[in-house]
């Protein structure tokens, strides 16, 4: 079958390998039908050694499965599928907890020890399907684009700014400042606003997005960045934004979250962190009471939660989309979404 | 009057000073009946640089008010009252928040802006009196010692302790590990214990602290550090501690407390971090899902709460207190507290 590897920095090209087959009982055999780049693909993409072999890459896919080991009891040939990010057995103690990113039996999507390829392919093996998978009936995948798009979301941007806003404690009436609108900043003012959120403050610069994030519920939007951005954040929320979700990953963001966040505050992280170290002394987290959590969500545990107003057409969060590729073409996704021509690509194999 | 003042490191000596007076109709002037020396006042007692002034120091007393000013309303000269580490208002949004080290208004002891002196002194002038004390009825300051250790505790320790579990979430049945056997650490473990943990590891290398850690209700103490502590609590745990309380706040300590916490877990810090940066990336927070939180305790909001079972001897957190020093001597306990033969040393001016 035809799959993207990443070859090294910029080096992204569809290569031949052998097709993906069921090697486990509770493996399934998916034919992805959507995939799409992430956010957090260009950062490998921008920094990988160059390499022979090259890796797999992709973790967002919806698809048909194809087959199904003997050991899988919740899914059949011919289920429509949406695939979190990451591989998740279900019965852990930390999959029952929600918190399936820590599976201690999963893993990820290109994964050598898992044996995982990636979902910017034709098919993909998912190992633990039963508790990795989730089965949406009634989908159409050859027609309806629309739902497919918000579909795919569930897979991880929508999951990733739910869970941002989930552990930011955000709940009716929030003030609550977004850094970042790339499409999991704009899916975590979506969920503020979902969740009840009063006052939602977009720092983000890109006139498309920032309008979609209006859309999605922004009530105001800040273009500046460092100290002018964060004197006008400290402005308009008098004082400071008492939950903060840093949607980006780079250290800069991080600094303008602890920037613009109020005294006994929550700064809930989301985006990939391109960094190991970052203030948290008395001066920027310690002497304010400053929260910082968040991680990689786990976005299996709110496929469930998410899925009926996305099926009803309640919200829209496809609407990140703004360009569809053929796989052939992955490597001019990878450099739109890189020169910020296009937020979001959508892969078609 | 006579007061503490640091001169540079490990030159601490007691001297005359002019006496402080009622200077806005909302301060009150408190005569100390006893402070005691912090583990943080360690820290600039091992750094600050040599200067011919010097600074005054210490932040914990209980006394007895002498004079209040024309506003001040709910205290009278002749009340025994408990002064909190930091000095606040009352009514701002942070104190009506329970944040009063957040206070806009208020600040710390020692402070050249506030014009505050230090608690290691014969008399003290507190501003925003209303705000910052807390009177308590029935006390004797002549006769009653154990009382006035228990009492002074929660000054700061106590509070502090009480703070590091709320903001861990400590409630029944958890699993907590406490870093550090200082004051504010054994006193982290009785308030895990008095809100229902059922398992409380305490990391802790000196024996005497340690034992009253256990009659304070660790389940189980770790001597080693490092790896080898790390591995013991994790053992201990079956693969990590859902809560993390970090009462030391040096760098090590961190790291011992993101190499024992659960994925999914809280580290929860109130030791005065001596370090500006840290590991938060995905190697050590993020990836896991670890929530870091903590800060400067709002002791003043714990005080109440607190009070009843320290006024019934239900509890005596005053036990962290193993050796009394005259206020002339205040340089022995420095000393005796930095090469660790004292735990916590009470001064008597």
């Amino acid at each position: 079958m035809r799959a993207t590897y990443l070859f090294g920095a910029g080096d992204i090209r569809v290569i031949d390998v052998p097709d993906p087959m069921v090697q486990l009982p509770t493996d399934a055999l998916v034919r992805v039908v959507r995939a799409c780049v992430c956010g957090s693909d260009l950062h490998p993409y921008h920094s990988r050694p160059a390499s022979e072999n090259g890796a797999s890459i992709g973790h967002e896919f919806v698809g048909v499965v194809e087959e199904v080991g003997a050991e899988v009891t919740t899914l059949s040939a011919g289920d429509f599928v949406i695939a979190p990010f990451a591989v998740s057995c279900g019965w852990c103690e930390f999959c029952r907890a929600g918190l399936q990113t820590s599976c201690v039996n999963g893993g990820f999507w290109n994964d050598r020890k898992l044996g995982t390829g990636g979902g910017q392919a034709e098919a993909v093996r998912v190992p633990l399907a039963d508790g990795t998978l989730v089965a949406v009936p009634g989908v159409d995948a050859g027609t309806d684009e629309t739902r497919l798009a918000s579909l795919l979301t569930l897979s991880d941007v929508y999951g990733t700014g739910w869970h941002a806003a989930l552990r930011g404690g955000v709940g009716a009436g929030s003030t609550v400042t977004v850094i970042g609108d790339g499409a999991v900043g704009l899916l975590a003012v979506l969920s503020a606003a979902r969740l009840g959120a009063e006052r939602i403050v977009l720092m983000g610069r890109h006139h498309v997005r920032t309008d979609l994030g209006r859309e999605f519920g922004a009530t105001d939007v800040v273009a500046e960045r460092g100290e002018e951005g964060i004197a006008a954040v400290r402005e308009l929320t008098d004082g400071g934004s008492p939950i903060v979700l840093e949607a980006v990953g780079h250290l800069p963001a991080y600094e303008q979250a602890v920037g613009v966040v109020r005294p006994g505050g929550v700064i809930s992280r989301v985006g990939v962190p391109q960094y190991a170290d970052a203030p948290v002394g008395f001066g920027s987290l310690f002497g304010p009471n400053i929260t910082l959590t968040g991680g990689p969500a786990p976005a299996r545990a709110y496929i469930e939660r998410l899925l009926p107003d996305v099926l009803d057409g309640t919200v829209n969060p496809g609407r990140v989309f703004d360009a569809v590729a053929d796989l052939e073409d992955v490597a001019k996704a990878y450099a739109a979404m890189d020169e910020r021509s296009a937020l979001k690509v959508m892969i078609r194999p």
